[in-house]
């Protein structure tokens, strides 16, 4: 230890700075123990303060810090990579680049193809609406997106909402195909535009307030729900439940059970299913071997598709795709109401689901760029998405989004850039122009099987085990989303997990913290006596802390505990035979703010205290605070010779008194 | 200062307990720095961790504390005590504290006469459905409620409020008065179990969600709404608008000015108006004179029917009352809706104005309460309250709360207890009894003079002063409450300043502050740099205060904004040629919570500045902060010995291998 501070003071010397006090502070506390008074900020005026407010609410990220001091034609390029990145990116865009990409992208596309055509019947479509969902979607995101990473398309939990929320207005999806899917392309339309909204407006962070334990309980009760719908095609059952709940489904189940399950398709269907969770397991253990599952649906596709066209299982029950329609996307611009009953139906489908598709794309977005170590502008992303939906919607495309697992298998593959989305985009252009008819014979059931295996990585055991371990009341949350989906509907599911997000939120600015504090012996440090089992209680003298900014919402009950700590230790203290409580002095480090409540409730905590014949002190009010306890003469009222810098210089000027008067 | 501490000497030699280390720690720095770990508390099992935050949310003030360790007798009696008071404090009830109340009831019941007829036509209702609000509530409250200084009757605000709600449901109230007034009985009955229901549940803190802010900008809202309509009775205008905006207001009186004002009934109105303004003034001058202001109203009253009477001015178009049914409250059980359309209807209304009426009469309460320092029961009270209102419902009564003139007069007149509602009470009952029959020729303009004299105090310009010199955007949700009120309704008023409080509860735990700290020199203490400019920088050292527990609506933001200092002091060390930044201190003690989002965020945080080489020290995590960390295995992942007491420690650990490298 002593070479440490030998060192430290080598250190000092090759520095201008004087951090003597480092480790040598408070050599001569005698001489000198209050040269410091709490520091009043310059005043701001109020059109400053009000600009830095916004700046750090809305722009927090400082957006143009860029654009600062450029000459005009440079900002227009600047802007125009602002939105269009692919400007800035492609310039340094190389062939060894490209061989990353174009590997990632085929094998993204591999794995997208049957996931589409399953992800479409999840929202109720025909099949090559998924598709056409992974062609003109991804195109957008290349050019305006700033994720190196994700896979654009349609996925499995935003498929399954937009269904159930599209058949709860419309009913039969099916008599009414044609009003159905023009409320799909209209909800699709209002997603983006919500999504483009927030990002233009840069509201970005209102997609925090769905909380981490939220989102893994909803995703893993919207799995299990997804997996149950499977069982439809999975067992051949013709009559269904339209409601996706636990009891409904297996009530359907069941009830199919002594005449309506295929055993021929359940036969292809458990094979498959096997086959595709082994390729899981392989790509999990060896890394390497990442591509085994992510061309396993597409092996399981055409093998079994050859199956049935050799067999003609389909005559045997074994129900098969039929029909996709061959061709790219038509347009859909007419489709959309934009008027009449479904017009705010459609807005209200669309603001969901396309906050939820944000949710998604922006966890995959961050993770990867997290792992790769390059900025993502959340505000901008959802822009990209926004823009990418809109257009969508004019080209008979349904929300798409990021996809957790193939945006895993894009980054595995060696993605680098947006282009492996552009290269999944034109082989899903060429299956569409090509190939769709030879989807003709390929069994529901291995759709089935290939949704099942996709979404079973969606339920995150050990997520819900650490947030267990970490936060009782995030696992609540988790639970509470899980439970609401799985046995409810996906809407219930997320007002669920929504209104605890929000109510831990409340609960957190209504209840906060309080500690007594103690002196660690042999430091003039003060810390929680229950964290600090070792800090002595100053003889006469209370000191507590509050951990929270004091608003209107909890000004009250910090007031009201406060007092009752006091009448707690006066009890102890009467019993004890100590001397009496003389000085309470508030610790407020952790008050970043106060209010005008919070100042009314503190002149009600300092008259309470002036009848009891308690001096209140107050140590190290904040920026913010110390500056409104003076433009509220708070500070004049209990005198400005009460607020110190530190807990210690408080005590030490509590002491001499304390001593007088014992 | 040296005498200080020579007496502390002294002062520690008197007491076993070792606090030598208030002012003279450090004392050996070199030998011992880092004798002090950061304190892991105590595993807590699950059920006592949630126990915990259920007593801490729901029963902060230990309601049950009396009952601890009593005998069942006991027990039963303490809880006949805690559902009605009037038990214990009427048993050291004696006549001087009877003398005080008689006089203060005898006081407010002159003033409440004459505003109860006035604020039933706020309500739209009778005048005589006023004078019963003020007779059974205030008797139902004096044996339930707690608060000794409350006047219990109808209030001006609620009047208005509740009068709008029904009249949006009902339409016109006079056409369909006795569907109006039933749902006002709904209405009043559910205001009342709304308030039984927080009480019991101990939801009381849900009130505290309307801020202080907002309350004063909604009041001073409804004071001139109220004063505007008022209008009518005041220029004698018999066509009159429903709605209660100043648009339209002052429209309909301006349309009324060639043909429809009544130069008879506005003289009396004006004379009785500069009468009652000066009585007030007067009170205010002198708080002696109190009693001036409180039986102004009826004197005027008086005077004014008198006056009519002789003058038959009634027949010069000056509007009189009329008519008020003689007698006491019949029954209005049967009148109750509970079912049909106007169940929900009245569900919706009770809530909003119980919700209201509950808000003032817990701010009245807390008010005297603090002034006469004892203690006040927010949940028991509401309890009270509700009780009243549901019992109102029964007989006649629409909903009753305290009312701030009257409270204020019972006070200053020396109330001592409850008894002074039910003097009020008694004379309301003989009011009704015997002379509701002389206000037939009472003026309507006189009880205009009185209402708008009696609103004129709530509008409150200095509290809306103090609030723009402390907090600019309580100032806002003000502002907001008051020209909502103002210029469309209350309701809007209403809903404007609840949002406006919900967003600043949402904005404070999304965007939290941080700050840059540094060296204060001479000590071991580091403070914010922009509150303390003369704090300095520790070279090759980032020093982060984080100002908030963080959460998922705000983990985000704290990564990206330390991520953002950092690369900003990067720039300054850059371009002066400083040392390299090398570690980056998180000053924790005002981070009281972490969940499962924070954690991962901190993670990512620590990942990436490893790829920057920069290393990751904690400062001072609190209990439940440091328990997480370790919950979490985070703790180990940066390695234990980066986590510190004090930001003294840290930086002093950080400075010998800054040395090292230099």
């Amino acid at each position: 230890m002593s070479s440490a501070v030998h060192s430290t003071k080598e250190y000092l010397e090759k520095n201008d700075m004087d951090i003597r006090s480092l480790s040598s502070s408070h050599r001569h506390p005698q001489d000198a123990p209050y040269v410091h008074k709490v520091g009043l900020p310059p005043k701001q005026n109020l059109f400053k303060e009000f600009k830095e407010t916004v700046k750090e609410t809305f722009f927090a990220d400082d957006p143009l810090r860029s654009f600062k001091d450029q000459p005009r034609s440079k900002m227009f390029v600047l802007g125009l990579q602002a939105i269009f990145p692919i400007f800035e990116w492609g310039r340094s865009y190389n062939f060894a680049k490209f061989r990353g990409d174009l590997i990632a992208g085929l094998t993204i596309a591999s794995l997208c193809i049957p996931q589409d055509i399953g992800y479409a019947k999840l929202a109720n479509l025909d099949p090559q609406y998924g598709l056409y969902s992974s062609f003109v979607p991804p195109l957008i995101y290349a050019f305006m997106g700033s994720s190196r990473d994700i896979a654009i398309g349609p996925v499995a939990v935003v498929s399954l909402l937009l269904g159930t929320l599209l058949q709860n207005e419309i009913g039969d999806p099916v008599g009414n195909a044609a009003e159905y899917r023009r409320l799909a392309f209209t909800a699709t339309f209002f997603a983006g535009i919500t999504q483009v909204t927030l990002g233009v407006f840069r509201l970005g962070f209102l997609i925090d307030f769905l909380s981490h334990a939220a989102i893994v309980g909803f995703m893993g009760g919207a799995a299990i729900t997804i997996a149950l719908q499977q069982l439809k095609g999975f067992l051949g059952i013709k009559k269904f439940t339209k409601n996706t709940d636990i009891i409904s489904v297996m009530h359907s189940v069941f009830a199919a059970a002594h005449h309506g399950w295929n055993w021929q398709t359940i036969a292809i269907g458990v094979s498959f299913l096997s086959f595709l969770l082994f390729a899981k397991y392989i790509g999990k253990k060896n890394k390497k071997l990442f591509w085994v599952p992510a061309i396993g649906p597409l092996i399981s596709v055409i093998l079994s598709t050859f199956f049935v066209y050799i067999t003609r299982a389909d005559k045997d029950g074994v129900q098969i795709v039929k029909h996709i329609d061959k061709g790219i996307n038509p347009s859909s611009v007419n489709q959309i109401y934009f008027s009449g009953d479904y017009l705010l139906k459609g807005v209200r489908i669309g603001i969901v689901a396309g906050m939820i598709a944000l949710t998604e794309a922006v966890a995959i977005g961050r993770t990867f760029a997290s792992m790769k170590d390059y900025q993502l502008d959340g505000n901008k992303e959802m822009v990209a998405l926004g823009a990418m939906n809109v257009v969508g919607s004019m080209t008979s495309c349904y929300v798409a989004t990021g996809s957790f697992s193939r945006s895993a298998v894009n980054y595995m593959a060696g993605c680098q850039t947006a282009v492996s989305n552009i290269v999944m985009s034109i082989v899903v252009f060429l299956t569409l122009q090509f190939i769709t008819p030879l989807f003709k014979y390929t069994p529901n059931a291995i759709l089935a099987a290939i949704i099942i295996s996709a979404v079973i990585g969606l339920i995150d055991f050990d997520a819900a085990y650490l947030i267990f371990k970490i936060d009782k009341f995030d696992f609540i949350a988790c639970m509470g989303a899980f439970f609401g989906v799985v046995f409810a509907s996906v809407e219930i599911g997320l007002l669920i997990a929504v209104s605890i997000s929000f109510a831990k939120i409340l609960l957190q600015v209504t209840r906060p913290r309080t500690a007594i504090l103690g002196n660690l012996p042999r430091t003039t440090v003060y810390r929680n006596i229950l964290q600090y089992p070792e800090a002595t209680k100053v003889p006469g003298v209370l000191i507590v802390r509050v951990d929270s900014a004091i608003y209107f919402s909890n000004s009250n009950y910090v007031k009201e505990r406060i007092l009752r700590w006091l009448i707690d230790e006066e009890e102890i203290v009467n019993e004890s035979g100590k001397p009496k409580i003389q000085f309470l002095i508030v610790e407020m480090s952790p008050v970043t703010d106060i209010d005008t409540s919070g100042i009314h409730a503190m002149e009600e905590l300092y008259r309470s205290l002036q009848k009891r014949e308690i001096q209140l002190i107050l140590a190290n009010p904040g920026t913010v605070v110390i500056d409104k306890l003076h433009a509220s003469d708070f500070a004049q009222l209990i005198g400005e010779d009460k607020i110190f810098l530190t807990v210690a210089n408080a005590v030490a000027a509590c002491s001499p008194k304390l001593v007088e008067e014992a």
